[in-house]
């Protein structure tokens, strides 16, 4: 089944870091060789650890390039869209890795904790500069209308994240947060960016309106599903299977789907949350079992499916065409299950 | 002679106001009201101490109206690019605040110092959309070519801002920073910008490609003669008339061009340098005196003069005309020698 995907990923993923890479250059021919460097570094080029793993998996431009395809584009003139999307992700790592405190990315120290957060700050507002112009440069041949818009839907989608970003920043101190709130900062946090790759990928495509609204749709309930998946997966996943920690998300005390849904039920896990566990890694299994016991789990498994299903609807409704329209489906199938 | 700029001032102004509170307005709408209340307090309009004192002075969307005029333009067609580069320069501030560990700007306590770094910093990534975004507006009336030209100067305006901001960082801890290394850096940090104004004003006038080169140059230099002698007044300048004290610059152990200049010589002032000093206000002026000894204040007044008259040189070569070119003059001669 991976093979409708792989092929496309070997003909299209090199073009994009091709154009990445053109970008980036930039910041050494006209500015410093050290900001340059700090950027190789984040996008998993240069130094320390540097290779495919730590370069991400570059689903998002996939994503936008897949759609072209599917909508019936050339893709190789939303190379540029592709580039852009990926370096705005990327933009939006360092400052994320800041505010969170994060020290690990991919494997690797992160940069502010490898360059000094002014330093990391400042480079973040470098590829901020730079995803934007890697937009600019679909025109020529793209028509300069059409580059308009893909910029200001770049430029919306980064106002977006930063709204995101900002609900979860507040949350993380607020006592009351409730499922309505969460998914206000989801539909920022993980749903706008993909939602902006269909939509950008349909776009260019010169796709009617209605398709390119079928699209955005299909993109933002994918990130809407896989959130809910990834919280899900995040408490009660098989640590072995998703590489990560089934412990983390309780321990950090994150407000995820689960949380939020067992707190508004103000019953056994809300009680103990607000008494602050868990303390320990040895307190979450008794937490988790609280949240299962108060219904969480059947509930955030319920609405990730319910969310997989309008996804995949929102697709189907997208009508995609052709291999690329296959291996859209193949990639929209292979984030909702975590397979591979 | 203030008279010639003061009706522009009252005329453009409450424009550039109004388009900036448009396109801030909606962080609101689409967002979170505690981040909308963020950028406005940011920018002057709400909370403590808000008024005309916190917006700044609001020089360079004043530069590139008058500039758009001068050219032969019209100057409400250029708003939304004046509510741009407003609106980055803002941005830019919020970062460096950030970046430098400042605590007051314009008399009011910084962002981040009222909201804690991590919501300031996503704060500012806000600002940085939304000034693009500003810049977008232009379409329609102005073509849309000419937006996307527009769009990338402002990009590789807030790249090249990071570009010298990245020197300035790197400098403080770097013992031997030369006289290029200096104007390299101010190139980003304080030139770039003034160029773009001048050089956004003289492209929405539709001026020729020889006329938007001199105008380009023009705020260019105009940018490196208002850092000269900045920095001349931050060593040697009237405490009591520019209203900062004298004893900042050598105090916070900074760069400017004369210390640069001083290090160079290799004389009694490199050596009480290297040896730490000053290393309390009250080493300062014999700082200043072992550096005017070394011939650090003729040199950089003589820079500052020379960079003065090019800039002059450079407008003239512009050939602004009518009464917004008069004003385009007189503001030059009001930044370069700090009147009023």
């Amino acid at each position: 089944m991976a093979d409708l995907l792989a092929p496309f990923q070997k003909e299209m993923l090199p073009a994009v870091d091709e154009a990445m890479r053109a970008i980036v250059e930039r910041a050494r021919q006209e500015g410093d060789p050290g900001l340059y460097a700090m950027l190789a570094y984040h996008l998993g080029w240069e130094g320390l650890g540097a290779g495919p793993k730590a370069q991400g998996k570059r689903v998002r431009p996939l994503l936008l390039l897949l759609t072209t395809e599917a909508a019936g584009g050339y893709w190789h003139r939303a190379v540029p869209a592709a580039a852009a999307v990926e370096l705005l992700h990327n933009f939006s790592l360092i400052h994320d890795d800041i505010e969170d405190h994060g020290e690990r990315r991919r494997g690797r120290p992160t940069l502010w904790s490898q360059w000094g957060l002014p330093l990391a700050l400042n480079a973040g507002d470098a590829l901020y500069a730079l995803a934007n112009i890697a937009m600019l440069e679909l025109y020529p041949p793209v028509a300069p209308q059409t580059t308009l818009v893909a910029t200001r839907v770049l430029l919306q989608t980064a106002l977006h994240l930063t709204q995101g970003q900002h609900l979860d920043m507040v949350y993380e101190t607020r006592a009351a947060v409730s499922v309505a709130d969460y998914w206000r900062m989801v539909e920022g946090k993980t749903a706008a960016l993909l939602a902006a790759c269909t939509e950008l990928g349909a776009l260019l495509a010169e796709a009617p309106e209605t398709k390119r609204r079928a699209y955005h749709e299909f993109g933002r309930m994918l990130g809407l599903a896989f959130q809910a998946w990834d919280d899900y997966l995040g408490i009660w996943g098989d640590a072995a299977l998703t590489g990560k920690s089934t412990s983390g998300d309780l321990l950090e005390r994150k407000k995820t789907l689960p949380v939020v849904y067992g707190l508004s039920k103000k019953a056994a896990f809300a009680r103990l949350w607000a008494e602050g566990f868990p303390k320990t890694p040895a307190d979450v299994p008794m937490l988790a079992t609280a949240l299962e016991a108060d219904g969480a789990r059947t509930y955030t498994q319920a609405v990730a499916a319910s969310l997989t299903t309008q996804a995949l609807e929102a697709l189907s409704e997208a009508n995609p065409q052709g291999a690329a329209g296959q291996a859209l489906e193949r990639l929209a199938h292979h984030l909702l299950q975590r397979e591979v």
